[in-house]
């Protein structure tokens, strides 16, 4: 069982780009042509244009990138449907040998917290064998509740070489409100990436990181900053860039020097360059693709990965 | 459209108790002879076996208790077929008249936050009319994120008279890592108290509570004497009795002295009081919540309020 940072590792080494697409699909968006198809003005139908758009943004990033992130949230909103879309893009993305994350955002207690880590990675345990829910490579994790109740994620991540990413510092303009708070002398967010530093001590693969990540948005470089050099054996997910407000070189902080280390997400920038009525919106998410990919590379120390095909 | 708070007030006075009997469906708990009709050995069979049980359960307490909590990790478990459950058994628990609580703890910005609440609540709007998801009376949400993350949920809910319980301080033995960081001279949940204290006062009811509550654990009693201290027009969402290890007289400070103020949870303690072998799983039920409920009223303040069958 490959542990889960090294497998993260080799998918950049071998895209040579750490970019995530953001699998946010939203309806108003959607290109008017599959809209058209999907037309049936109920959750069901929008859930079947979710996953032929989903379906076909993969088939146009797959060659391109990493990793994907499918936020549970626009998926939850068509009811069972989307959750059965979900279930098939995040298979396929699989199949297409992309890292995926599920972007749930998931906390509880106890049990209930295993239950939901559980259907996140392997599988719930059943009649002497694993039944595959999500089957995601990483799932990203609210810290509030404390070390009890971020283990359960951990033991199910560990039991089948899957990651965690905690949210530290996160990328909306309010995220201060608590997360900046003085704590006995510093701020909550560099607390909770104290508690994600040692959690992924806990579990290093060869490539030198753990297997929990630490969520930290763009739209904060100073922020972002002090946490990377905090953690040097953690990897972030960035979030933030394009419609939230961050540029390319608002990322740098994230990177370590070798240009390891960060997974810089794009949702809205990659999924929608254009405008419904656009016929030609495959070929402009594949455009924004590779210029987000090569603005990072050009702005970051993300430059000094090479694609190394034969990594793995 | 009524306020969310009067709803509850209501149905507190029209049961005279405050008990919340929360759904955690666990497959191996429940009785033989239900799951013998389920054996189909996936999760499509657990989720019709949970259907079947919270069913049965909810027609013994339906006529008992004011409210019912729905703990979504357990059906998202099951997949898109237990979400279809997760659907039809808040559906029931509406018609049968109960307040519903959807335990999802859920946490995210601007539109995605808006996602969840909007499936959690009336619906998500497309093609001119909402199209009702989980259509719960109210949800659990983490703060961490900070207020303009919370502000979706409060609008989507104050569009349908819903509410919204906010996690101040949780029941898990480790709750405090976090949320008892001293910062600026108190701990964090109390910053976050006073956040809730704030959101709730935008917008109460003719009751005289908001329609933003606390989830405040009965496993730290003086913490919840604090938070009911400090936040007299909130409602209180108390877990942790029963299994958790709290006793009723722990939940003692979290009600006003006039008997209002709180919801007590109890998940286990009332919905398997009983071995799986056991035929007479139903009358232990019944019996179990009718306990519960004595037990509060005599221990606690929540013996002041009087079965009121009008008060509507």
């Amino acid at each position: 069982m490959e542990h889960f940072a090294d497998r993260l590792t080799a998918a950049i080494h071998a895209k040579g780009n750490a970019l995530c697409v953001g699998l946010d699909p939203r309806w108003e968006s959607l290109p008017l042509e599959l809209r058209a198809r999907h037309a049936g003005g109920d959750l069901e139908a929008v859930a079947r244009a979710y996953e032929e758009f989903a379906t076909r943004i993969l088939d146009i990033v797959a060659p391109l990138v990493p990793v994907i992130k499918a936020q549970s949230a626009f998926f939850e909103a068509c009811g069972p449907a989307g959750l059965a879309t979900l279930q098939h893009i995040l298979r396929r993305a699989r199949d297409r040998g992309l890292v995926t994350i599920l972007d749930a955002k998931r906390n509880d207690i106890a049990s209930t917290a295993t239950a939901y880590a559980d259907a996140a990675f392997a599988g719930i345990p059943l009649a002497g064998r694993l039944h595959p829910v999500w089957d995601a490579d990483a799932l990203t994790v609210n810290p509030y509740l404390g070390r009890d109740a971020v283990e359960p994620f951990l033991q199910s991540a560990r039991r089948s070489g899957r990651g965690v990413f905690i949210l530290v510092r996160t990328s909306n303009p309010g995220a201060g409100l608590f997360q900046d708070l003085r704590c006995d002398g510093r701020p909550l967010f560099l607390h909770v990436a104290e508690a994600v530093r040692s959690w992924s001590r806990e579990n290093l693969g060869r490539s030198g990181f753990g297997d929990v990540g630490a969520v930290v948005g763009a739209t904060h470089p100073a922020e972002l900053a002090v946490v990377r050099e905090a953690l040097p054996e953690v990897y972030l997910l960035v979030p933030g860039l394009g419609a939230q407000g961050a540029a390319a070189a608002d990322t740098t902080p994230a990177f370590r020097a070798d240009g390891l280390g960060a997974i810089i997400n794009s949702s809205r920038g990659v999924l929608f360059p254009f405008s419904p009525e656009a016929s030609d919106w495959e070929a402009r998410v594949e455009a924004a693709t590779r210029a987000t990919i090569a603005a990072l590379a050009s702005e970051t120390p993300m430059g000094h990965l090479a694609p190394c095909e034969g990594y793995r």
